[in-house]
Formats: C-alpha cells, structure tokens, sequence
C-alpha cells in the first residue's frame, strides 16, 4: 500500500494559491483571512474524504477516522499557518500527506484498529500571535485558555477576537485525541538530510534552546580624536565574543550556537561603539550540554571583559528544555522506512514544532523530508516531490504499524 | 597680559543657560529659536566690547576689533550651536574665549597693528544641517550659496528659511575677512591630553578621515536545523573582520579605525544573520597611509571571505583629505603657550572643525584645551577652569603674535 503522490501534489498546489506570494511561497498568517480560506478548503476535504471533523476552542481542527475499536487515537498533524513570504510545504506538507493517508486508506478500504485523526494546529508559527505552537501547547497545558485568547498581534487584535472572527472557535471537548501516539511529517528546513544524501529522517526528539542576552557596556568616545590604546569599543569586544560562540559550538558534537542579533549605540558612522546588545542561541539534545555551554560563553565574556575594559553581563533568560520522543513511535517510524527501503538517518529537530508539547502528553515522535539547500521561512524553500512521496509514505506505514490494521479490502465501507 | 579667567566662565554660565538641558548639557540646534537667543546675547556682548558687528550671506556672526592698520585681519572664531545634549564648552569655549580676548585688549587698552575679527561660525555641527562646518565650507568656496540654503533639516525646513526666520540673514559683503591668519580654540574632545597630562595642545592639522561599507552576505539559515559546518554566517564573518579593523589600525602609528555602525539581516534571535553591513571609519593624517588602511582593509575581506564562503563587498564611498595647518601659525600657538609657561605637545585633530575649510583660504591653526575622559557631544563633556583660562591665554598672546602690537596703555581709546 502506498499513497497517491500525484494527488499529494495536487493539493498541495492547491492549498499554496490560498495567500500565495509573486515570489512563489506563502503568506497564510493564524487566524487571517487567508487562514480561514484555507481551513475551508481543508474541511471540505476533510469531509470528502469521510472524516469527522471537529474544532476545538482554540480553533484546532481535527478530523477523525474512525477505527475497529474506540478510543485512543494515533494522531497525523502540522499546521496550515506559515511565515510571511514563506514556503509552500512547511507545515502544509505534514496536515496534507495525513490528508492522503486518509484518503489512501479509503482507497484500499482500510480499517485500522485505533482510530486515526489529522490535527491542523492552530498558529503554530507564532508571527502573528506570540509564542509559537500556541494551541498545541495550550492542549497540552501549557498555556491557559485566557492566556492564548489574550495574545495580541502588532495591530492589538487579540487571538480569541481572531478566532471568533473567522468562524474557527469551537469547543472544549473537541479537542484531538486522546491520543494513544502522535506522528508529525514536516520538511527538514536543514541541510543535513541533503548532505547526507537521503530522502528521509527518523526524528528522535527536539533539541533543547537556550537563549542569553549579552550586554557589552565600554565608552563611547568621537572615532577621531581617540587613541587605539585609550578606547574602549564595545564593538570590538562583543566581535571577539561572537567569533567565540561561533568556536564554542563547533567544539561541542551535535551544537549549534548562532548571535542572531545586535544592536550598538549609538550605531553611528563616526562614533565608537559604547554599548552593544547580541543574542546567543545555543541549542543540543542534552540539557547538561546546554549548561556547558552558557558556562563556556559567560567565561569567555569574563575574559574578554578583562582583557579589553569593557563591561559584559550575559543573561540567560529562556530556555526550552530538550524532548526526547517516544522511543516506541520512533521506532515505528524507523520500522516504516526500512520498510519502504528508504535509506535514513536518526537525527533530532534543531527547530521546535508542535509535536515538544504533545510529547508532554502522549508517545510522539517526527518525520522529516529532505530540503534542497535548507532553506526554510522563505518563497525559496523547496523538497522535491519524489521525497515529499517517500515521507508521506513513512507516514502512511508508521500510522498503520502504531494503529494496527483490522481489516484491508474488506466490505466495511463497500456496497 | 592675561585674560580675565572669572568673567571668561561667567560668560560660559550665561550662554549655557540658553538651551540648557536637565542633564547638565545644552540643546542649541542651528538656526533653533535657542540659537537665535544666543546669537543676540552674543551680539550684544560683542557690542558692549565695542567691536563693530556684521552678519554675513550665511549668518556668520563677525566682531571686529579695529587695529593700527586697516585691512587683513587676524581672526578668532567657533560656533555656538551645539549637537543635542551636547556640552556647554564645544564651540561656545572657543567664540566666548575670543570674546574675552577682545574685553582684555580692552582692559588693558591695547592696540593691535593687524585688526582682530571674532566669527561665530552658522552650524558647526551639521547635526540639523547635513554636512557638518557648512558656512565656514561657504565662505571658503566648497559650497554656493544655493546649496547651503537648500539644506532640509527632518521636519523639511530649509537652511535658507531658518536663517530668516530668526533674523540673521545678512548681507555676502559681511563675510569674514580678508584673513591674515585663523586662530580656532577649543576643547580636545579627546583623551590624549589628559592622558599626557597637559593643558594645552598646539594642533598642527586636522587628519584626513575615509569612510567605506562593507556589505557582507552569507545565508540567512534557521538557527537550529543549520549545524556549524554548513553555514555561512555573515555576522560570524563580519565579527573578524570588526576585529580586524582595530588591528590594523593599531598596527599603523597615529592611525585611528572604528567601526561604528552595523545592521545585520534578518536580526532575528533564531536565524543566522544572512546579510551585514557596517561601516569603517579611518583617520590619518597622511593620504597615502589612508589608502593603505583602506587596502589592508580589502585584503582582510578578500580572505575572510574566501576562508568562511561569504562574499565581502568594501565601497570606500568618502575621503575628506588630511589638512596640515599652516607652519607661521602654528608656530605663534606654540610660542604664546611657552611664553605662557605652559606644558604642550604637537597634536593633529581627529575631528573636523571649522579650521579645515578656512585652510584653504588663510594660514590657520587650532589650539586645544584638554577634556575630562575625552567626553564629547554629551552631557558629561568637561573642561576643568584652569584648562579653560589657558588655553584662552594662549589664544590671547597668539593673536597678538600674529597681529602685532601697535601700542599698549596709549591714551587712543581714554578719555
């Protein structure tokens, strides 16, 4: 049994003119008007394709399978929202190749033991309606109800206004699941599987992020009339800590380390540098690692501080802790794969996705396809078809194996 | 011979009341209604000194002190208008300090061979009216009359609209001059002084400054599924090269370099910054070290880039040429300081002044008087009043060295 990849694609052409971008991606911010042409196309297909859908009070929509016993459902989910000008698979990818599972299964009359249910997540970006993976966190009880509905966009609109706005706020108990395992397709956004020259990976869990602002404090002094040997450049010192968080990293296996922003004052031509602001980014499967690493950046600071006279106070302020996914589902996943005959590779998402909280609740673990050249959160993100194909079956075998199969071809549904 | 030091400060007390700021400073923007009311105290003390005042094309405020013989006259000249928050000495020092040498000459009946002429020169600063030292540029032929009058401040307010409205749009024939020799006072705005521990500094020019951008563009990847090998951070790049800016510059003796400015893309915590642009600012005072600075600098981003996969784009877009002063002028500041017992030492000015343009024109020099820290264009400029009631000494004996003295006690202006 495998999925119909001509239809795959053909919907996710589809979905891709709602809120596409002369640049060749998506805009399809949460809760926007382009959000809900979306969600309406995907409830008809939803529906078309025999599913129950449901929606819940924060707009997750789910659409349910219905298998040989009740109960406990194997989820298939993503999300439908994206990025401004961003690409056309990263999310959609994962909520429409659960689509063609569906679909599929309806195909070859399938009916699986557990019943099977496709989540869209809602606002799981978290453009529009900071943090991201909102709603998924909120059904995993991480965030409250009034918490979510209070977030606000740049222009004061708040989520619970939004939702009630597009027609997408349901009830409570309409919520996904319970959830006997959770499945997330999503594209790679890396260039690891592309290096690596395979079409899919086995995701083992989702790196731990922690962030820290540094905040460099030297003099700012006219670029004239001040000696090298009587500044003190707060841009000069915050570039060797940059140069060293760069170093940090690569000598830690498996680390990544990235100053994403800066800021110096008074960021004029001909005035030196008194004050810079960064962010580090350190992120790692291993929490004790992530410690290691803010060790490493704070004594290096000290260093710098010491050696060139400026002042450096480096603030640790968030971190998500490292999830590592359930090792029956990721097996599943690895059984699938092989399988189909797909090389792949272990490797664990530097990205968060919805799957961290729902891991906080039921058994999960993640999918990802190939990207060409990483690109992700751009009109240039790309995977070809033939592996958005392989990942969709990995898919299709990882939900039969934790569902199980109760009957194929049978007369249930026929006559 | 000496100047009044208590009236010298008291004259700086009263001026600094006008656009004085919370912090200790003062906000006398050109042609600002603040600068108006300093310009018609300054009128009338120039007045009250006797010295026949006239407002030129440009709104350059002169005061001229009669001598012996008509003609050339020895100037002495600054600005009033300040940067916002800047101190209560940049510029202000240097008008009120020739003023003060004006009431000595009177003190003591003095009659100088050349006449003395006081200028307070339109914006200095160029904070309102970009480019900075714009009618003294004017008055030396570097810009016409139609440009200076054209500049637009934020709010789209024309120079030439300004002038008027506060009532100093005079006439071309009041320009300063004919110039026998320039004279400009003023604080160092620098530490080198201090650092030194001397008073004054006999300022020999003023260095030549080049401006150039770099533009730096790597990948703009996602911080988490990016690990370390497959990047090209443009920040991590631009790091080295802010690092190696203050190298080179250290390397070459009385070069200054500064980066002062940088933006990087996206400048967002999670993605790796794609695309930086900053600037380097250096400052010699020798063109052709200048143009070595400048090819150190490309050298460094051709293998900068070549090592980290970036490419680096170096567009030197400025070069305001070194100004050595004039050697009879700078002799007299040095004579009058040892005259006046007074430790010093030869300096060039980082920064540029009004003195560079009147170079062009009429041998010039500068006198500094040391800074506290090397503060400048802040509240927290400082000038200690002993530094002050020298470097306006010297100042005084300068003029008289270049002017000449006809007679001193005579009975010409008693009785």
């Amino acid at each position: 049994m495998r999925i119909n990849a001509e239809r795959l694609h053909e919907s996710l052409r589809e979905l891709a003119r709602i809120g596409a971008t002369p640049g060749g991606g998506v805009t399809r911010l949460a809760l926007s008007s382009e959000d809900r042409a979306a969600r309406d196309l995907l409830r008809r297909w939803m529906e078309d394709a025999g599913l129950q859908v449901r929606v819940d009070d924060f707009g997750n929509m789910t659409g349910r399978r219905a298998g040989a016993q009740s109960g406990a459902a194997v989820l298939m989910a993503s999300h439908i929202d994206t990025v401004r000008r961003g690409g056309r698979f990263d999310g959609a990818y994962g909520v429409l190749a659960a689509l063609e599972v569906m679909r599929t299964l309806n195909d070859f009359d399938v009916t699986t033991r557990a019943p099977l249910e496709l989540v869209n997540w809602t606002n799981e970006e978290g453009v529009r309606f900071e943090p991201a993976m909102l709603a998924s966190g909120a059904v995993a009880g991480r965030f409250t109800p009034d918490y979510v509905y209070g977030r606000t966009d740049w222009d004061g609109a708040t989520f619970g206004d939004e939702l009630a706005r597009i027609g997408y706020k349901g009830e409570r108990q309409n919520r996904p699941g319970p959830i006997a395992a959770y499945l997330e397709l999503h594209i790679e956004q890396g260039p690891v599987l592309e290096d690596a020259g395979l079409p899919v990976g086995v995701v083992e869990g989702i790196v731990g992020i922690t962030w820290s602002e540094v905040t460099v404090e030297g003099h700012a002094d006219h670029a004239g009339p001040s000696p090298m040997g009587l500044r003190r450049d707060a841009l000069v010192a915050a570039a060797r800590l940059i140069a060293g968080v760069d170093e940090i990293a690569r000598t830690v296996e498996g680390a990544v380390g990235t100053v994403g922003r800066i800021a110096a004052e008074p960021n004029v031509i001909n005035t030196i540098p008194g004050k810079v602001t960064l962010s580090v980014d350190f992120r790692h499967a291993d929490p004790a690692t992530l410690d290691t690493l803010v060790a490493s950046l704070e004594r290096l600071a000290r260093e710098i501080a010491a050696e060139t006279g400026v002042t450096m106070k480096v603030d640790r302020f968030w971190t998500s802790e490292p999830t590592p996914f359930a090792a029956e589902v990721v097996a599943a996943v690895q059984g699938a794969a092989d399988e189909l005959g797909l090389s792949s590779r272990r490797l664990w998402s530097g990205a968060g996705h919805d799957a961290k909280y729902v891991q906080d609740v039921a058994p999960s673990a993640m999918i990802f396809a190939r990207s060409i050249n990483g690109l992700s959160h751009c009109e240039e993100e790309y995977s070809a078809p033939e592996d958005l194909e392989a990942g969709a079956n990995v898919l299709l075998l990882s939900a039969l194996r934790l569902a199980g199969v109760e009957g194929e071809r049978s007369s249930r549904k026929r006559g």
